[in-house]
């Protein structure tokens, strides 16, 4: 029970709740298959990439002597003697003075040591099928022109890290290794609860006094897109029975517990007390120092992170993105935040805010004069159109005491 | 036939692509199902939202009146009749000199007109069940602390246009509106043929002069991620009849057809001829102006994009994203790229370029002084590791001789 009352930076709550996490177990997966998946451990290269001496060019191996001193005025003469076939050992052997055809990605013969690229060739007299003469324009370098092996990957590289979250480009270079199946972490399955007497679920008729729930399905959505697999668990009566036995249930069969712990003071209250008696250490901290989404709960059980949020949706995805979505990736194992959905962007309107405090502005952007322009757009926090009119949220740092337009600000695409 | 062999700006080879496609086909999947969709028609309010005057504070529902002059010197008293409950309609009478307990989300009394912070009021003597006074320390002016009917989105309004791409607060938009289907463009089915006798499939041993199929899966990774439904097609060898056999099957099961056209010329030639021969209008162009990548070949059959792409790992890559990528948004429906995935960075070092040609650097992306800072990185485009290795890829504009160290530069997130 280390609950702490105090309202704690976004920095410091985010390292509190990150001590409490490890990364799930590891499952293999086919490498077709992963993109989006985190490796489990670091993958070491099992052969050098290339594996043979590769033309980049279409045109002749040669031994780059024979070609020195040649110009356009003063040509070489090399005798062809064959060509290597695409995807067949080069078995021929090149002398000085001679030459064999080469295509883009074929291999290059032993006793070659350069490729002359076609376009500074030309053909003496009649080409005879694999038995002729060549004017070379240009001299080439020792291994111009050509891949040397390993010269993409060394052999027992590292190839990956440990902690990476895999692209298209990793597939291919896993692929490129032959390496078919990967260990990556398991995917995180986050149960996510509604409280509240007066909501409903989306697809009944909200009477008087109800609303529809929301804030469910806005974070599964954060889910899906951070890598986990999120269970919409239901709405939950504002009875302190009732949350104690749903959440019981629910971190059982979870990673990790996401409670929409209502608006009133009342509602916030009973949440940081049922978070407290599912488990050890319970809240962690109750209120982190940004705007909107000051009264989120943060806490862990068992190294399950457990997260109360607002009830107003703009509040509730704020702080899911700034404590959910970082603990999703912690929990597949990935340290560093993926950069993608965060732009700089130059602001257009100047935003007041308070000193000490983190705000969260829903911007609309736009192609400014040296990239990106972004208007804060001023909304009440309980609007869900807020969100849906806007590109993203404009990050007003801790500590200023506001931001003017030409500043460049981050934006976090939403 | 309309072939051209002339090297286009990237900019006008994607209109002419653009030209040639049409969304494709429309379907009705459930809400909780469609992120990452598109819109196939616009949708309307079938309600205003929200329907009841909800308050947005925990306090009491008064007549503004009755607050009027108030201040902590000189407060005003009010009688408390009763509560709303969470979740019921509020069927109580206010009169001026009156309040009714209210909680944040609930429903505003019809003869109420604002709401005062429980913060700023305080009770007289004992709180009696709901009949007791209340001494209030700030005015409230009308139709403070609430939210009215229509405040977040008016009835009939437009909540999404035709074309958007579905982020989570755009479900949980709709799912306010009790909106649970709606009508999305089709997900286009895109078939990837690799060329080449050097080519073999990544689980078979690659032999001296043979390399393993990666194109095929890098290219797949970035169809999922732009919302299509890859379909890795095989290894077709370099021959004429063969190659032309299968593009004339892939097409007519897909929306679209890539092929990886190989890396020497004769192979492109035979790609641009296979391209021209499955229908109307054929090739659009055969080439584009940038690095790397040159040798792209564009076209498109009845509104199917076709594109054959060079054989070397980076340059399949840079122009895929460039041409297929944007063309699996637009027959999605999507007119603009989505942003996400384009950042702008500070450069760390000079970057040469020629001008009349748009060049994609490697880059490695870190946190800078004002905002992020990238390092080019310049490897061979046939080496797969120079993108595994890099966090994405600086844009060198057409028309400029390169970039300096201190520039400004967008990079496209890998």
């Amino acid at each position: 029970m280390s609950e702490f009352f105090n309202v704690l930076p976004p920095d410091e709550a985010r390292e509190l709740l990150f001590a409490q996490i490890t990364p799930l177990s590891a499952e293999s997966i086919n490498v077709e298959e992963s993109l989006g998946r985190v490796t489990a451990v670091s993958i070491h290269a099992p052969h050098p990439l290339p594996t043979f001496r590769r033309s980049t060019m279409d045109g002749y191996a040669v031994k780059a002597a024979s070609t020195y001193g040649a110009s356009g005025s003063l040509p070489a003469f090399l005798h062809v003697v064959g060509e290597v076939p695409m995807g067949r050992a080069a078995d021929l052997a090149i002398s000085t003075g001679e030459a064999a055809i080469v295509h883009t990605g074929g291999m290059i013969p032993q006793t070659a040591d350069a490729v002359v690229q076609v376009e500074h060739t030309q053909v003496i007299g009649e080409q005879v099928a694999n038995d002729f003469e060549i004017e070379v324009m240009k001299a080439v370098a020792v291994g111009q022109n050509l891949l040397q092996v390993g010269e993409d990957v060394a052999e027992t590289a590292v190839i990956l890290p440990a902690g990476h979250l895999l692209r298209p480009q990793d597939i291919g270079g896993l692929l490129a290794m032959g390496i078919m199946e990967i260990s990556v972490t398991r995917r995180p399955r986050i149960t996510i609860l509604a409280t509240g007497d007066e909501v409903v679920p989306p697809n009944e008729q909200a009477g008087a006094g109800q609303i529809r729930d929301i804030n469910s399905y806005t974070v599964a959505g954060l889910v899906r897109q951070a890598g986990g697999v999120p269970n919409v668990g239901g709405i939950v009566p504002d009875h302190f029975e009732a949350l104690q036995e749903a959440a019981k249930t629910a971190i059982a069969d979870a990673d990790m517990l996401v409670m929409s712990a209502g608006s009133s003071v009342s509602v916030r209250d009973m949440t940081v007390e049922v978070i407290d008696q599912l488990g050890e250490p319970g809240v962690l901290l109750h209120g982190v120092a940004t705007r909107p989404g000051k009264p989120t709960i943060v806490g862990a059980i068992d190294g399950k992170p457990v997260i109360g949020l607002p009830g107003n949706p703009v509040s509730a995805m704020v702080q899911f993105d700034m404590f959910g979505v970082p603990a999703i990736y912690r929990l597949q194992g990935v340290q560093e935040m993926p950069r993608r959905g965060r732009v700089w962007a130059q602001l257009s309107n100047n935003i007041a805010s308070e000193s000490g405090r983190e705000d969260y502005i829903p911007a609309k952007l736009s192609d400014g004069e040296k990239g990106l322009a972004a208007t804060a757009v001023f909304g009440k926090s309980n609007l869900i159109y807020t969100l849906v009119n806007a590109d993203g949220l404009i990050k007003v740092p801790l500590n200023t005491g506001g931001l003017l337009a030409g500043e460049w600000v981050e934006v976090r695409l939403f």
